[in-house]
Parts: structure tokens; C-alpha cells; sequence
């Protein structure tokens, strides 16, 4: 079968390897659909970040080269000793974490904190972005015969902008600021407006991502280049701030933006980014006598709201989609398009092996 | 009367001035023991960082000269027209804040964070270190009868404290670092006991101080100048870090310690004080899945349970209590005292007017 291998830093291939065989409690699915994360090309342009190259992977053993994606769909194909919950042909969606189910963490049913995880096309020999992909039975969840393959794909990472948005305590009414205009944060967005938020105003700078923002349905958009978003913000307010930030840049100026722009006893939100020591005033953490959550990405268990609110066009995830793929293409067409995104005109690109 | 009234920067005097006579809804009451805050001392010494001087007070219409003082109990002495739930004689202890009650915050039952709120001995006129004191009737708490004076004026800072840990939910057999070694440090300490924690870690490079937390109850308290407080706490906790940590220094040290040394999914406090900026890595917010909270001191929330659990000598304030002196002596032996405290021999200096 075809699959698209990170071997090193900007050098992921497209390679013919045998298709895997379940082991016990393990599924063979065929891949119908993956999405390319932020992760991804984060690992692509700059990795390795999470991927195994020098010694085993402590649960999975796996060693690069791998193979990426861990936003899929597909159907079983085959299944593996002790499974029984699961049949040739069903429909599912890949929840990418794999845990030990033995450690501290695990055994309080925090499975995506477990000390030795592992998420799928990271550090696992297998991934979504592969004409067919092993894992574990507890990866699989049900797709309802209304939700499509790009809506499938789509789940994982709605899946984690409404882990936070759940974290939130989001209530009626809510309004919030969201840096970022990435995926992810589109995501926080809708999220948020089924949620119950009223207005959900958003940073970025690229006109051509403020146009579709606001055709995804934000509130307004602040270029961030053009105006002083905080006073923006406080004029819309009423001098108090926003109930939830959401931050989902990374950088000082969004960090300090959204704390800057909370009202007292909000609510922060450090979207789980790879980054690098900023400066902030805890003092403003205590004159607001502030809520705040970081995020670890990868959970299990908004799996089944999501798919539901998915499903029914609650959430219309495939409005994200830009361009869909086929696996030959994977690298100049995918990796290389979101890495040369300059304009940001590309949101999330999906993936058919 | 004789009251201890903050002039300017180094410039408190005991002065003679008329008795406050209470207004409507007011109570007068004679003060009877009060407390040295640290706030105080960073008035005292650098100020005013809080006290008005050039305009008045939005709530009060306080200015400068005000008299000191926040953390007090004392007997009810004249009663204001309109106040009828209590008499002359009542032993009180005071809440400090004063709120506008009609503000956003106000109507959502958080009068601690009113946009114009008013601290006592601050932002009003009046204050503990006097003979007699002005309040408000909402700022009363009925102080019980096995309740005495050096425990009614150590509830206002225990109430910080605890306030801190009831919003931390802290479970039964919590872990807790506390960095910093002063009187709410300790007071968290104690508080957290009484909750539930099993073991509290403190930091500490005093020796004096550090023999007194633990003659307090410190599990163990780790000298930062001699040790690696990290690899200590790790030591003690499987490699998992603590469940809580209590920021209590306001250094960038302090505050990285603390994050350091969380658990996935830990909680992360921050004490109200007046800090700069710190370097900070927000990733690790994100890779813990944390919770985080800052606190907004001064909340009028917990003074019924604490004022239970201090008279009950379930929290032993008095413990915290190195020297009681008079109020003609309040600069040399107090505010002096507490400046040129290097060596952290004294903890908390009580006043009797």
C-alpha cells in the first residue's frame, strides 16, 4: 500500500510498504479521509518535535520513519483477536491517542495525560495518511450514517477546540476573543457559538484569512497590523473585557492581548502550541482574580458530543476544508502548500489515499 | 482618638483626631486588636501604590492622610440610623471591602471584584489602627463566643487564604507546594491542613523562618540557596510533581518553581501580589493540561467558615502572632520592625489601640 513516511526533516515520501495486520484488540481500518495538522508541518519543516528517531517509542516501540496523520476516517477492514464490539465495513473516526492504561494518570481516567502516550502518525510506526492504518480497538469510535468522510476527517480537531471550550464553563451569552486565525481557533469559534456564545471577535493579520473568518462567522475581525484590537475590544464591552480568550498564536503579544482583554474572573485559554518563554505579569493574573487552563491536545473524550454536533451541521466543519488531495500529492500539494502559506489563503487540507 | 494615619511614603504619624461618628447603614465600632498587613509595608515603604493622594477615592471620596489598617476586630460602639441586625457591644470582626453593589460584578455576587471598590484603611478614610473605626454595616461578622481578639484579627488573612484553597479544589490527600515563607504562605499551609492535604512543601532561604514553618507544620520546607527544590519535590511525589502549587513569592524563581513542580492537570495558584514581569513558558501550561487561578484578595466570601474553623482552633492563627504592641509604638516596633525584618524573625505584629 501507498503511504506517506516522515523520514526526516523535510524529507517525507511517499513509499509502498506492506498493508499491517491487527494483533490482538487491534483494527485494521481503510482510510477514506485525513486532515494535515499544524503538527504535522511543524514536524515537516522543523522536526523532529515528538517523533521517535534515536530510540524506541516507550509504549508503541515505534522509530522513525513513521507515518503521519492523525485526523482520519475510514472503514474497518480487518480485525484483530478479542475484538468483538466491531465488524468488517464500519463506519469509524480515529481517536489518535494510544495510552498505557496503567499509570497514575490513566487510572483516574485522564488517558491524554498518561506518562508514557502516544498519538497516531507520531509515534506510531502507523498513521491516517496511508491507504490502510492499524490501531488499537479504544481508538475507534462510531461514524452515524449522516456524517461524511471530509465531516470525519474533520472531528479530531474540532474534538480538541471543544475540549477547551467544555474546560471553559462557557456560559449564554459568553463573549469571547479568540487570537488567531488557524484552524484551530476557527474551530474554538463555531465551538463556541453552539455553545451558546454570543459574539466571538478574532485577531489576525492576512486579509485574505479575515475575509474568510468572517464568512466562517466571527463576529468581527481585528487586523492586529491596523488597529489596537484591546481598545476594540473594551469599546465593544463596555470597558469590562471579554468573558473567554482563547489563545492560539503563541506568541507575547497574543498571550498579553488576551489576558489584557479578559474581564475580572475570566477565563483564559492556552491553546496547546509549541512554544518558547514569553513575558507576562502574573500580578494581572491576581488584580482579575482570573480563571486559567492550558490545554494538552489529543483527548478522548469529546469524541461523541462532537461527532453528534458534526453530524447534524451544527458544526460546519467543511467549510475549513480548502483543497482536497490525493496521497501522491501529499508532499508538494499539501506539506509544501501549508509551509509556503504565506497568505494564509489555505485553512486545512484534507487528504484521499 | 488616637489613630495611625499613612501621610506619604515613610510618613505614618499617630495622631489625635475626632471619633467617627457613623451615617446611615454605618456602624462605629472601638477597635480592639488589628493587624499588619504586608500590604501596609509596601505603602509604608514605597507607596502610595493604592491609597489616593491626588483625587479622591470613586467609591469613598477618601484621600490622603487616611488611617491604616485592615485586618481588625472590635465591639460595636454607636449604631447609624437604618442598622438594626446588631448592637452596641457586639463583638465584631470586619470585613474590609467596600463595594458600590450596583457594578456588573456586584450584581453577579462578586462584590470583591467591584469596578470601584474600597479597601479599608486604604481607600477610606478610616481603619483599624485607631481607637475607634467607621464601617459599613455589610463589612460585620459576628465574632463567637470562644472567638478572642488576637483570632478576630487573623480571620481577614486566613479568609485570603482559604480563599484560595476552596477555589484550588483542593481533594483529600493533595500534595501541595506553597513557595514563600511569610504569613499567608503559612496561612495556606494551614488552611490547606484543615482541607484535607496530606503533605504542604514550603521554600524558604531564612533559617529563623524556616525553623518556625516547621514548628508550624511544614512537611518539609526546602532551602532554595542549598538545594534543588525541583528535584526534591519530584523525589517525594514518584516523579509526578505536586497536585497544587501556592505562588506566594512574586519571583520569577518562585513562579517557575511552582510550574515546575506541578502534576499534569495540577492547579496552579497565584497570591495576590504586586509583581512586574516575569519570563514564563506558557507551553508548559499546555503540556500539564493545567488548571490555573489567580486571586483577587479581600473577598468577602469566607469569613463564616473561617471564623468557625479559627475560633474551633481547627486553624491555629495565633500561632503566627511574634510580637503584640501598642499603637503609640506602631512605627518603631511595627512598620520599622517589619522593614528591617532581613532576618523574617518576626511573622505577624498585632496592634491593641
Amino acid at each position: 500500500m501507498k503511504a506517506a513516511r516522515w523520514h526526516a526533516k523535510l524529507d517525507i515520501r511517499v513509499e509502498d510498504i506492506e498493508i499491517p495486520h491487527p494483533g490482538a484488540n487491534e483494527v485494521v481500518i481503510k482510510v477514506k479521509q485525513a486532515g494535515i495538522c499544524g503538527t504535522d508541518i511543524h514536524d515537516y519543516m522543523s522536526g523532529p518535535h515528538s517523533i521517535p528517531v534515536d530510540k524506541p517509542d516507550p509504549l508503541t516501540g515505534a522509530v522513525a520513519p513513521v507515518t503521519m496523520g492523525h485526523e482520519l476516517c475510514g472503514i474497518v477492514h480487518e480485525l484483530g483477536s478479542g475484538v468483538t464490539d466491531w465488524k468488517e465495513g464500519d463506519r469509524v473516526v480515529i481517536a489518535p491517542l494510544q495510552n498505557c492504561g496503567k499509570c497514575y494518570f490513566c487510572k483516574r481516567g485522564l488517558h491524554h495525560l498518561c506518562v508514557i502516550q502516544a498519538g497516531l502518525g507520531l509515534q506510531t510506526k502507523e498513521g491516517g495518511f496511508a491507504e490502510y492504518c492499524k490501531v488499537k480497538e479504544y481508538q475507534l469510535r462510531k461514524m452515524p450514517d449522516n456524517m461524511n468522510w471530509a465531516q470525519g476527517a474533520m472531528v479530531e480537531p474540532t474534538c480538541l477546540a471543544m475540549y477547551g471550550i467544555r474546560r471553559s464553563g462557557l456560559e449564554p451569552g459568553d463573549t469571547l476573543l479568540i487570537t488567531g486565525g488557524g484552524p484551530i481557533a476557527v474551530l474554538n469559534m463555531m465551538c463556541a457559538f453552539v455553545c451558546g456564545a454570543s459574539r466571538v471577535y478574532m485577531t489576525e493579520k492576512h486579509p485574505a484569512r479575515i475575509a474568510k473568518l468572517l464568512e466562517l462567522g466571527a463576529t468581527e475581525v481585528f487586523n492586529v497590523t491596523e488597529c489596537d484590537a484591546l481598545s476594540e475590544i473594551m469599546d465593544r464591552t463596555e470597558g469590562l473585557g471579554v468573558d473567554i480568550a482563547v489563545e492560539c498564536t503563541g506568541s507575547e503579544s497574543g498571550i498579553n492581548l488576551c489576558f489584557d482583554s479578559l474581564r475580572k474572573r475570566g477565563m483564559y485559554i492556552q491553546s496547546g502550541l509549541s512554544l518558547g518563554e514569553v513575558k507576562v505579569s502574573p500580578w494581572k493574573w491576581a488584580l482579575k482574580d482570573l480563571n486559567m487552563i492550558g490545554l494538552w491536545c489529543c483527548n478522548p473524550y469529546d469524541y461523541d458530543s462532537v461527532i453528534k454536533l458534526v453530524a447534524d451541521k451544527r458544526i460546519e466543519v467543511e467549510k475549513l476544508i480548502t483543497k482536497t488531495i490525493k496521497l501522491d500529492d501529499i508532499v508538494t500539494e499539501g506539506f509544501e502548500a501549508l509551509a509556503r502559506n504565506k497568505e494564509k489563503k489555505e485553512m486545512k487540507i484534507h487528504v484521499i489515499p
